[in-house]
């Protein structure tokens, strides 16, 4: 049985800051630059999961693309878009919204999720800039 | 003598939303949909400006690309990036943050610079996501 | 009052041959080469429709891209998307579906229905493949 | 030795459908959504094919490009650029055409091939969409 | 009858250098900071090149692409890819290699050839990299 | 602890030829073709270096995107920017620069200033053209 990887892109803009509470605003800047601005910034996010599992004999698909879409519009983007990571989403609560941080927390909503379609979860990437990426495999 | 234009990419990654005063939350919500968000959201914005001159006899160029990119990043980039195009931004009081309103303002900001330089601006395009793009030309 | 030119991009993923009946099938294959494979072939084409008026002093916008959007795939997208442009689309009947004539086409079904929300149809920009690319300005 | 990756793009534009005969027009349209049109639809595909091996230690090269370019070019994108994926390629025969099932035909056809070229095959990766992309490692 | 724009994109890896030879060293280096390294540097260059007429009534198109692309490898690419503007391109010889004057020399060379195929040559785009982009159109 | 893939995106421009001083001439246009070109050709490079780690618990941050930039700029592009990777570049002497040696060059210079971070280098990919690309991890 062959397993192919299946990877959907989906985006979300957001507004978020990195900022640890129990640091004086000096050390704030040092280590954060300007990603510590106080009013926050933002970035127009794109999310790539990738799936893996074997393709139906007769459909040929690794899993209806249209549930993959719906899911992470679901569980994720619907939660980000348009949003501030930092205010409006309880699951980043208690997390810096560091890109890091982030790919972690998108695979443990989907990760349970896609299980029942019958693909594994493999891999979170997201673009915070065309310049920084970030990979997550779930351990 | 040949007329030809130059164009410079930069970019800015801010926090804006879209939100009006004078409205209800519920007329604001109406217009401006999830962009209404009120803990903002954010994009990695595109910014290309183009101007247009005569090449120079000599070194064959239009105005020198190390003063058109110092140039952009002093009177626009180094206010937006990392910023709150809402709260940071002075020249940007008094106006909406629609792509439309930053491309005028942007323009502003650097048709009288520009001038300096024996060059003429000609167009400030903004892409705020990859679908959506504005034009300007100062007019 | 400042002239903004807002551009919208939309996709859509259709099949279609250039062929002309009236010619023997040699003629069909030296004018279009593979273009004209009796079983269809396909594309992504990316179309960038703009739109030019002025800022609405409020809201800081040309027009709603919500409107806009919402009349691209209503009068364009969902005619095209996922069809054959020779078989299926009753506006391109008697059409080469040629990215030039689809363009044509296409200003045709969106001039009118823009108008109608205070901008003017500037440009239908489409790309046929990253290396062709067609512009059209309703004259 | 060290071993190193190369990867070459090449494109090419198809039509395809997803059906199943054995299913009723109502099953293969919730199946597969707008996929089914019986019309026909297409893409422009990008197909990413990886070799590994060591540089030669005097070329520094894994396996010459031009090698590379002409087998994929001589093996697949010959035989499925402009073309229907589901009438005009004999070794898409009897396989839904897929991104996935395309993906795996495509190593079947490359994996000998490159092996005298003393590289190995390593990925076969293809976008059907910006938004939807294969990966197949051959098992 | 509607004028219709086409553009081809065509692509060419050359080296080149910035530096007026009557100009010290100190000179060259001031105005043309680390493109007046001596050795040469290189660039992937991406061209554009806009014809404008009508689309024949017949195959729908403003002009063959296949002439379309034939000329401009033909006249230029041939000339340029692969190749170090200052030392093996006649006709770049007397001009400094800005992109620039190349687009203005791109221009001499294609407008007399295009204009056999019935389209006027319209616009020159010429990308140097991802952040500068040249464009002239005859005048 | 979660292990976590960051990854930074720099670029040079570059000139180079694939060239072997013990060949003819002939066997050197046989194997290189255009490549060869004795008066050098360039390219954009894009190179993309992916470190993992664990992000710290603190900051969410694998390694401070800040350091790997400078560490990247300073090991690698400050010497590899608008300059002959045949000529100006010591740590190439003796190598062919072909994108898989400079790849491999690439790694040897990070892979210790790296470490020093807390961050193990994982991958070095380098795009020649948009074509062309070559990934390597340091066996």
């Amino acid at each position: 049985m062959a397993t192919v990887f299946l990877t959907r892109r989906e985006r979300f803009n957001a507004a978020h800051k990195l900022w640890v509470e129990a640091w004086s605003d000096e050390k704030n800047f040092e280590v954060f630059g300007k990603c510590a601005n106080k009013n926050w910034h933002g970035h127009n996010y794109q999310l790539f999961v990738t799936v893996k599992g074997s393709p139906d004999s007769v459909t040929g698909m690794v899993m209806d693309l249209k549930d993959l879409k719906r899911v992470i519009n679901e569980e994720v983007i619907d939660d980000l878009d348009h949003r501030n990571l930092d205010l409006d989403v309880p699951w980043m609560n208690g997390r810096m919204s560091s890109a890091e941080n982030i790919a972690i927390a998108v695979w443990e909503r989907l990760e349970g999720k896609l299980a029942s379609f019958g693909a594994t979860l493999h891999q979170v990437r997201l673009w915070e800039t065309e310049n920084n990426v970030i990979d997550y495999y779930g351990e």
